[in-house]
């Protein structure tokens, strides 16, 4: 069994799905000039340092220097609270969901503390979590993540733990209870580090938020709750050594992308990735990001108006099997499928005698691993039946080694994506406007001159309201 | 401050987000004709019992029933774990989600036993759970949800689950800790439960399980988890009544799906829906389902060929924010968004000082919920500026009586957007084929001449493998 994740596609052919939406076979490789010019020009920059995320996998220090520090607080802590938000939380979340048990927080044995990923302001989830963590905030680790420190979510929920800390531990070192993780040198959070004598690790530089789970912002509360760190670069890196060719069916991030892209221009601009997986699930909210906020873009990079960018959606299954399948197999004609798959799972459960239930003897004894991958079958099969594209990522198994490989190879295929589309794939331009407008919304005063612009949107006309 | 959820559309019209892309106020009136005669056609259908879930709020003896049971059980459990899939469990999660506490299962003091939800056949996540309930199994009940019975993912779970209770509970009686939520009168889990002696709850007769969650389906985990059904049927008595009228500016439901329809024909084929708030999130997950599975169909009733439905998606604010604003402001304009606001969260913090961080002066001493609040408004500014249509659903608080309102609302609006496509709303064709694939590739005798045309979609061709 390969220990390498693998990209099946012929279910996108029109060998497979017919020609009125497969891909025939001078599709792709009407792409392969593309493909060649768009990975020497990623050596290139690569080599130039513009793409700084591609070498993470390979910052060994990275990885010692986490491990270090987890091994100095092994068994302080029996909760760990990430404060973060979008490329800050989405990762740790994804990595430990993929690595540990799914029920990991109500363990009395566990790799290492509770983890909770505050990634929101909802006044009801933070003052829930912090009601619980009050009696034991001595034994509770915070780890603050933000490049600047001045993004309006993280920085609410970190100045609301360290007043909370300085009120409950009159006594305590506030440094025994905070980590940040920010920018090396500068930066509002920077100096708070640089004022309180927190701990600190880095948000590497010129690397965007959705890029950086495989540096100290992911790393860090994967190796707390003991997950193997070291492994996951290797993955990236064996990941990295398979897309640096050129050619696009040797491939795999380049194929994903071309194929993607060819179906965008088809008129199918939902991109749904289905795991056959629970540990999976949030490895599609990552890459919900990676894809959407790289790719959604307004301008090209000559400054044409171009409003591209291909729509992820999450889904599970089997569960969505009950919930999404009949709009995909009968409604409009516009999703491009991506399966997870897992072939071996790290535990299986054996199905219990149906006994006198001859309608259910078909599941008498069966292993549920090989049921959710016939369901997995089953759906494909029905979907394809529906002309629909069904690509599969193949996972042998579940491991920080293939989940390395598989978060790398996502972030690889985005970038042939973006070069495809010929837009900026790192900024994020338009998330400016709503930040600022809620910094004049809180009576932020350099945003004061906002407000009159915001009002007509936001006052309620009472003749639109029923 | 009105207890009844509203409906706020000025950011849909073309005064607000231009005549491109903003609804002209000749649109919505062209509709009237239409909903004139839908409503007049629910009514007559609900008279003639053709739509039942229309009267499941008003069925005050499952209300007495489940309360009864509950308090019989009251104290013995610990765990509860619901075995569902689709209908049988979005609801369940939602109720859960939006009235109890965000780390419930976590707290020491609960409103009932801790409630797991196993809609899925993960060998991983379901064999975690089982290895943590082994200890305490005469402390847990199995409510298995299952119209027929024949459904393989909770089928497959039910023999697990009862196979272990046996093996474990030798001197135990099932009938302690098994209650199973079926047909009343027919099917497999109909004769199982006749057989075994199960305590038993009712899938009522014609209604889908995706309108089922104010029946037994959704309530009895509910009322088990110390919900208040009784105000949960009571604000969708409420909804009701609103959603009587034939006037369309005065139903909400008619109104959510006059607009939505509207964009549907306009190219917006995308509904996005992003609450303000972590508890409501489920909730948007639970309509997913009833849009998706409704209104996705290949046929109309005169049995043309439309391939129509919505594609509904799930977000979250202001997480979000961080990781789909980007696209959803920049990428193509094939959208229409319905932000969920709540105005009075149950529970408030407090934002710390900022001290001597003066770029964070503007949080100090501020409420969380109102920053949630102004990240929603700082939001719509945004994309209303993007000229993208965003409605908003109002709840003055979350507690049964608004989330049975928004229940209703949804399952109603639903109905009217069936109608207007001229579809069968109530069935799910699509389904049958993946579930037959599923029993075939599984085994089943009575599908085996199935395998062969399964075969050269699931086997792997090894040349379109990366």
């Amino acid at each position: 069994m390969t220990r390498q994740i693998q990209l099946y596609y012929k279910n996108v052919t029109a060998e497979a799905i017919g020609p009125a939406h497969g891909l025939g076979t001078d599709e792709l490789p009407k792409l392969n000039g593309e493909i060649v010019r768009i990975t020497e020009k990623m050596r290139q920059d690569r080599q130039d340092g513009k793409l700084p995320y591609r070498d993470l996998p390979y910052q060994d220090q990275t990885c010692r220097k986490i491990n270090d520090l987890t091994s100095q607080l092994a068994g302080k802590y029996d909760n760990m609270v990430v404060l973060g938000i979008g490329g800050s939380a989405l990762g740790n979340i994804a990595l430990q969901t993929a690595l540990n048990s799914p029920i990991y927080n109500l363990l009395t044995e566990r790799g290492g503390p509770r983890l909770f990923v505050i990634d929101n302001v909802d006044p009801v989830q933070f003052g829930s979590l912090l009601e619980y963590l009050d009696g034991q905030l001595d034994r509770t680790l915070f780890n603050v993540i933000s490049k600047s420190g001045r993004t309006a979510e993280t920085a609410a929920a970190f100045l609301t733990v360290q007043e909370m800390l300085k009120a409950r531990l009159p006594g305590g070192q506030l440094t025994d209870y905070i980590i940040a993780t920010t920018d090396a040198n500068s930066g509002t959070m920077r100096e708070i580090v640089n004022r309180e004598g927190f701990t600190s690790l880095e948000v590497p530089d010129g690397v965007g938020g959705r890029f950086s789970v495989l540096s100290d912002v992911g790393l860090f509360s994967a190796a707390m709750c003991g997950i193997d760190i070291e492994q996951l670069l290797a993955g990236a890196r064996d990941m990295d050594q398979r897309v640096k060719t050129d050619r696009l069916t040797k491939n795999p991030a380049a194929l994903f992308a071309a194929i993607q892209y060819c179906y965008y221009h088809k008129g199918k601009r939902l991109s749904v990735m289905m795991p056959y997986s629970y540990q999976l699930k949030d490895l599609c909210d990552w890459f919900r990001q990676i894809w959407a906020e790289s790719l959604g873009k307004a301008h090209d990079l000559q400054g044409n108006l171009v409003n591209v960018g291909p729509t992820p959606i999450k889904a599970l299954g089997a569960t969505d099997q009950h919930s999404q399948v009949q709009l995909y197999r009968e409604g409009p004609n516009d999703k491009v499928f991506t399966f997870l798959e897992v072939k071996l799972f790290d535990r299986d459960v054996t199905i219990g005698d149906a006994g006198e239930v001859t309608e259910l003897a078909y599941l008498s004894k069966k292993k549920m691993g090989n049921l959710m991958n016939n369901e997995k079958r089953g759906t494909e099969y029905a979907l394809v039946a529906s002309q629909r594209p069904c690509l599969t990522i193949r996972l042998a198994q579940i491991n920080a080694y293939t989940v390395g490989q598989f978060i790398y190879l996502m972030e690889v295929a985005t970038s042939y994506m973006g070069e495809l589309f010929g837009i900026n794939t790192y900024d994020q331009p338009a998330v400016e406007l709503g930040k600022e407008a809620t910094f004049a919304l809180m009576g932020h005063e350099d945003y004061r001159q906002l407000l009159g612009k915001i009002q007509p949107t936001v006052a309620i006309d009472e003749d639109y309201l029923v």
